[in-house]
């Protein structure tokens, strides 16, 4: 072939079309992987749509079996779509509305949906039906849609009114050759639960194949604050975007532009910016050469600006992170951090770690939870800059098994969320984080963090542990030893439990009840064994009447008595009351010292 | 916002500014990758355009610094591109020849070369410059061109003719910001060294940004077989894509679309397809409803028809992997294999696998070569279907250490190469190939093949080892034994090599010289202590006249003495010959027996 021929072959490749030969690359690569995404997809504009309107999302999903194809019923009571966009929103790639705004949202390029329903057309041939209603007082619109794959436009097949009983709202049924998998890592329950996860918000409600109803309920009335859009940040800017930026530009002047165009740049950043680059801030932007660009790029480069604002970011929260791991592991102890926004290449972001170790986690390499603007990443786990922060952690340190850059091994879950208003996902089916090193280090440093509070509990325990075998051996050998030095010096038997509380450093507490007709005279006997100064509270519950001087006592069908203590080091107290009835609890409850220190008593509160 | 304030929001986004936000991607994620990047997409699409122009490719790689950037020039031997194309083909992604052609190529999407004039643009702000020349009687065409990212469409900066010495070719300049990385793994020098391995037609010259000259020489004067372009197969198509065929087709009527439009139809399976999907054949494509397409592909499902055509592959051939192991690693051992063509989702594809073994590899876990369409891959080794078919091959059982699912630990080298009409990367960026079950299969199973010829050499390896120690053993010990034996018994001394020889089981060669008057005498002793009959070949060499019977004599200065001999085993026999004047070698020379079964000898040929 000479150049002729080869030139006549040339020509231009619809993204659509591209996108429906490399189907992998949206994550439909396999049938049960196909479901995955679709049910992702549009859960994640059902999110995002809601959280833009300020509606609490009430999301429903429903698989079906039909033929030997599924279809996928995913909606929602968000704010719906107007007649004009629908067709487009669904059957068009790239076509959104959050491609230029720089704030966190699920959902960036404008693919996602459009790939699913192209994935649908590919492979059953059937059209997705999308109903949409975007106020009470108007009907729903109900459309379907193909996509012109040769042009990357839509077609709408069949247009109707629909009477639908919702205030607001979109529907989306789509038809997928595809393979349900059930109770696995990967499944859309899996995908569904661990959304609700970080997302508490929002209730999800689905129906599988058969028919099983599960509800992830909503756990918080309360909105995340929407991310405010915001404008770029001089420090992020390349050369050619700056050049365009330039070229179309509404600002009639460099001065103008630089004020109105960027985040963080005001009078006088914009006139120390322009006197560094030797330009005139009457200079026309559109005019401006590409040398004179690239010394505008250095006078932002040696200029310093604020960091751009955060607000344009949505983190989960470390509360809330903590209550989920907890409800949905039952750990004993759980840790969750949330670090400082950051920024890499002028995009802000930040990173969001929680640890739930112990209780009914079972021992074994730990389960990694990962986010990504919230959305689970249940994908590509090996090819992740969350896990490869996660791997190469030294663990040991902190109290876990590892191999050598590998994922620690113990009763661990460890959770990891990036937020960012453009996160640097590998590839386009958003499965897994690409290595940035600033994204990196501060994963790291929230998991060192995280890390040595594991740590530091873990020594408690393992103290406490030692001291309860210690405690447990005192008190199975002193007694012996006590009676028998009794009896050979002929003395009163020896308070055992005081011995040992005393060789132990604990705080000790000794009840010493006399009763006569009915009325109970008690002495507690209070010993601060330990190295600090002790400030308690004492609290007995009594039914009948009490008479205890310095108390205070709170009536109701029984009586709580309290005393406010403070003991130094080696100090004692006796403290003495009367009951005309019953003492309702085994031991004193003490609060204000570790368990682990307390003989005699119980431990109160947290 | 209500939902017409997130219609105004809504909007196109361009292929160009899409990959601009998301330009790690396509290979963009880092500095020292970028300019590995763009020499790769500019040398793949100078191999493609050699090739399909049937030009022995000349492709010279030169990379300057300029300023704190770099600045990359390609040059090749080709064809040239005719002056409309050259701004559509630089400065337009999603544009190209090969995205609908069923063959063959490095280059699919035309994405690529695009994306690096893209990338250049937007980290230094300047122009591609492409020059061109199409026939040795025009002149060349040099052109300077910017991408308009919001429309992805070319914009000439400059233009002008321009006289080149060269008959045809085309150079590509672009100046980037990165970093350039010298010996590593991942660079550009081992990018171009490994391409030149799988491409030996090609002569690949490197100029480094220090001036340094690198040439990968060509080592074939033949270009591979051109590969043939051909239209689907029935077995390939999904629902979507054959009512997109259907509607488009030119064809007026279902018969004639079917033998038309796909391989492997002819008018008998025409007939079966549309007489099973119970279709008109004169029924016009454009008017099928899907309830007919789906029956016509059920139709299609339920043929059998001929495998796609493989001359649409062009695969690297086993003689040439060995070579070029053997040339660049220099082992002991060598062993290639390719695969007869199979396919996936109709397309074709074929797989090739390589092992070189000890010499002078090292002792490591063993480097994995990675290739499609004779593509080096350098990156996301961890990701990638060749890994992961390699790792799960039980290696221990052919010789090689290995833990469970990791690369072999060992003295080895394994080449791996998948060739299709479509590779499926797992991303734009082409460095990974996605776990597609059929590809996985066909590389383990070359992998077994060659690992079962792996295990055999060091079976026989490890059977010399052991045969020689035990010789040496009876070597030493024998002689001793012998002379006491003959002592006690009053005998002549016996042939202890022979007696070696026999307990071995060798091929044992005696020679017995006799001198007198400048003439000896020679006996040569031969005994087949081998199980097997022995056909061999006996070779002496002697300085003057040699009287042999039955022997092929070739003088020159020399003399050659050949004698053909067949032993039954346990056979012996004795030859007699004469020379006037020296033997010339230490011990005679035998072919048609192993080394390690020889002794007296010294083997001669493979």
């Amino acid at each position: 072939m000479r150049a002729e021929e080869l030139a006549r072959k040339q020509k231009e490749i619809s993204i659509a079309e591209f996108f429906e030969k490399n189907k992998h690359i949206l994550g439909y690569s396999n049938p049960a992987k196909a479901i995955i995404t679709c049910v992702k997809e549009a859960v994640d504009n059902s999110l995002d749509a809601c959280e833009d309107a300020g509606i609490l999302p009430d999301i429903f999903v429903k698989i079906d079996r039909v033929d030997k194809h599924y279809r996928i019923t995913v909606e929602d009571n968000g704010p719906g779509i107007v007649r004009e966009q629908i067709p487009r929103v669904f059957g068009k790639l790239l076509y959104g509305s959050r491609f230029h705004a720089i704030r966190q949202s699920r959902g960036q390029q404008g693919i996602g949906i459009s790939a699913a329903v192209l994935y649908a057309q590919l492979t059953t041939g059937k059209p997705a039906v999308v109903t949409s209603k975007t106020s009470p007082k108007s009907k729903a619109v109900r459309m379907e849609i193909f996509i012109n794959t040769r042009k990357n436009e839509p077609e709408i097949i069949r247009e109707e009114e629909y009477d639908w009983y919702v205030s607001s709202g979109t529907r989306i049924e789509i038809e997928i050759a595809g393979s349900y998998a059930r109770e696995r890592k990967q499944s859309v329950y899996e995908y569904l639960r661990e959304t609700s996860v970080v997302n508490p918000h929002a209730k999800i409600t689905f129906v599988d194949p058969d028919g099983e109803i599960f509800e992830f309920r909503r756990l918080s009335e309360e909105l995340p604050p929407p991310p405010k859009e915001i404008k770029p940040h001089p420090h992020g800017m390349e050369i050619g975007q700056l050049m365009a930026m330039l070229r179309y530009t509404k600002a009639k002047n460099l001065k103008d532009f630089l004020k109105s165009e960027f985040v963080r740049v005001g009078d006088k950043t914009t006139s120390e910016v322009l006197e560094k680059a030797g330009l005139n801030p009457k200079a026309k932007p559109q005019e401006l050469e590409r040398d004179e660009a690239a010394k505008l790029l250095n006078a932002f480069r040696e200029t310093d600006f604020l960091p751009p604002p955060t607000d344009c970011l949505s983190p989960i929260g470390e509360s809330l992170i903590m209550k989920s791991l907890m409800a949905r592991y039952r750990p004993e102890w759980v840790y969750a951090t949330t670090r400082k926004p950051s920024v890499y290449s002028g995009h802000p972001f930040l990173v969001e770690v929680g640890i739930a170790y112990g209780g009914e986690i079972k021992e074994d390499r730990v389960t990694l939870l990962r986010y990504a603007n919230k959305i689970p990443l249940l994908y590509q786990q090996g090819g992740c800059a969350l896990t490869k922060a996660v791997e190469t952690v030294n663990w040991k340190s902190y109290g876990l098994q590892q191999s050598r850059d590998e994922l620690p091994v113990g009763r661990a879950v460890i959770l990891t969320h990036i937020a960012s208003t453009n996160i640097p996902y590998t590839s386009e089916s958003k499965e897994a984080v690409a290595a940035i090193p600033e994204i990196t280090d501060e994963v790291r440093l929230a998991l060192q963090e995280a890390g040595r509070k594991l740590r530091e509990y873990l020594e408690r325990k393992e103290r406490a542990i030692k001291k309860k075998k210690k405690e447990d051996v005192l008190n199975k050998i002193l007694p012996l030893l006590a009676r028998k030095l009794c009896e050979i010096l002929e003395k009163d038997e020896i308070d055992v439990d005081r011995v040992v509380a005393r060789i132990m450093g604990n705080l000790h507490v000794k009840r010493e009840v006399a009763e006569e007709d009915g009325v109970a005279s008690v002495i507690l006997r209070i010993f601060n064994f330990t190295k600090a100064r002790r400030e308690l509270k004492v609290f007995e519950m009594c039914s009948g009447g009490v008479e205890a001087e310095g108390a205070k006592v709170s009536q109701s069908s029984y009586a709580t008595v309290q005393w406010d203590v403070a003991l130094n080091p080696g100090e004692s107290i006796e403290i003495n009351y009367r009951v005309r009835g019953r003492i309702i609890n085994k031991k004193p409850f003490v609060s204000g010292v570790d368990a682990e220190l307390l003989s005699g008593a119980e431990p109160f509160g947290l």
